[in-house]
């Protein structure tokens, strides 16, 4: 089963404590579409300038990711610029040039319509209503989002987050979107927004899983060194929303197990810059991951 | 199996954000009894002032406490000053009278030399050592210490980690006592000055354990509200060491199921000042939490 994506595809400048990249291929998009393609074909809607080259991507995966639904627009693509510390959970933005981003209406070519999941990604909310909108309900809607949206759009933000069904925040966003100090009270709120389950990324410290009456707590796979940590939650996204389109369950069992390929696949991704760990992966590599992940959490 | 613990005995004067105790019973040896008693039998050695009045403590436990091994010393009991914050994970001494604790020689009753395991709680290395020296080898050596002692005592502290099976600290004190800034280099770094297993505390993110060829990674129970995190190390380790007393195995697996109970009883304790979520606890409550902790985490 295809999975819909509307999301950034951006050139990221990193610095990091070790080492710096320039105008290095990224965006929630990308990041996304690459980890989710382990497990399904993803359909990919966005922007980019006429300086991107998607050719030069080495996008060999196991499935096909098509970019049919991509714009592509005279002008710069969306850059970004970030720094991360020894602390890899902290992250300065250094800068945001929007750019052929600025103008972005994502049209949907029709046969994405029959996309049965939809990742909204971390995106302003009024495009993720548009996406919603040449749509027909789809089987299960995904939304990520960020502090930016929160603080300065909550009433689009809002509108987005009651048509979705599962939302996947980390935990600063959470407490922010709920105005409380408490996680799981701040859940309890934020599901009665309209989602049906609630995902919370705590970064090193793993991801929580929260519906009405249920709760799951999954540790991080544990990493020797994080080396950039952009892209963690994109590439989460993909595993947990790939692994739900390949085996066409969503109930609450499958909803755990496809978190935990989420940590795992995000595991894979902060352990290089860029797409540099991700693309080499192989459904072999994460089979070994999950299985030593199973190993470390079980008793 | 019994076990013997050796440990502060205190009265706390805790400020939180919501309210405030003063004078209120506590120390880790203490903390510690309260969770391994319903466990097994625990054998005190301590110290106190002639202004403590132990019959004020309800002590009706499934298994005896006993405090052969407690010196009454003329003079004041050891007292200890601390302020939280809203993020319970920081926490400010506002003042340690050590009194009575001053001049403290641990004598160890005669039949407490039978106990086949040893907790030493955190107080000074070179008396957790002057315990050591009193017993024989026994089955199992469990060790906790703190900032304090990693910095300042160095030299005295690592003789006593040579000579412990299972060494817990936290993740601020793994990353001091290792010099590293990575949990699980750190972790390898600190196996390697003799403990057969560390366990790392992580508060609202849980535990985990290493050994030379295995990791444990286990979420922390979730909870609303956070009162009091005074003594939750101390009844996590009580927790920890009392399932393996009542369990009598000592292999990975069964650590792996003992420090799950380490967390459960941890999340008791932090729901109240001093002892009072500790002292109504049963065993039907602690069996109650581990299920619902087993259904939180399964997958």
């Amino acid at each position: 089963m295809s999975i819909l994506v509307v999301g950034s595809i951006a050139y990221d400048t990193v610095e990091t404590p070790s080492r710096s990249v320039k105008d290095s291929p990224g965006g929630s998009a990308l990041y996304f579409s690459i980890a989710a393609s382990f497990f399904t074909q993803v359909n990919v809607v966005g922007v980019v300038g006429s300086d991107f080259d998607l050719k030069k991507l080495p996008l060999n995966r196991p499935f096909s990711i098509s970019f049919d639904g991509l714009d592509v627009e005279e002008g710069k693509t969306f850059r970004w610029g970030g720094r991360y510390y020894e602390d890899p959970n902290k992250r300065d933005t250094l800068f945001t040039l929007l750019n052929v981003f600025e103008n972005f209406k994502p049209t949907i070519p029709d046969y994405y319509k029959r996309s049965q999941l939809v990742f909204l990604a971390n995106i302003a909310p009024a495009l993720q209503l548009q996406v919603l909108d040449q749509i027909d309900k789809p089987r299960l809607v995904i939304l990520d989002t960020m502090n930016f949206w929160i603080n300065g759009y909550r009433s689009d933000l809002l509108k987005v987050i009651q048509r979705c069904d599962v939302l996947i925040l980390n935990d600063e966003e959470t407490l922010e979107l709920s105005e409380d100090d408490n996680i799981i009270t701040a859940g309890s709120k934020i599901l009665k927004m309209g989602p049906k389950y609630l995902i919370i990324k705590k970064g090193e410290h793993g991801a929580v899983l929260i519906s009405n009456n249920t709760y799951f707590a999954a540790p991080a796979f544990p990493l020797l060194k994080i080396i950039d940590p952009t892209g963690a939650g994109d590439s989460f996204a993909g595993g947990f929303v790939g692994y739900l389109a390949k085996t066409r369950k969503y109930d609450v069992e499958n909803m755990r197990k496809a978190l935990v390929y989420g940590n795992i696949v995000a595991s894979f991704n902060v352990e290089d810059f860029s797409f540099k760990k991700l693309i080499p992966l192989n459904p072999e590599k994460l089979e070994k991951r999950y299985k030593q992940y199973r190993n470390f959490t079980r008793y």
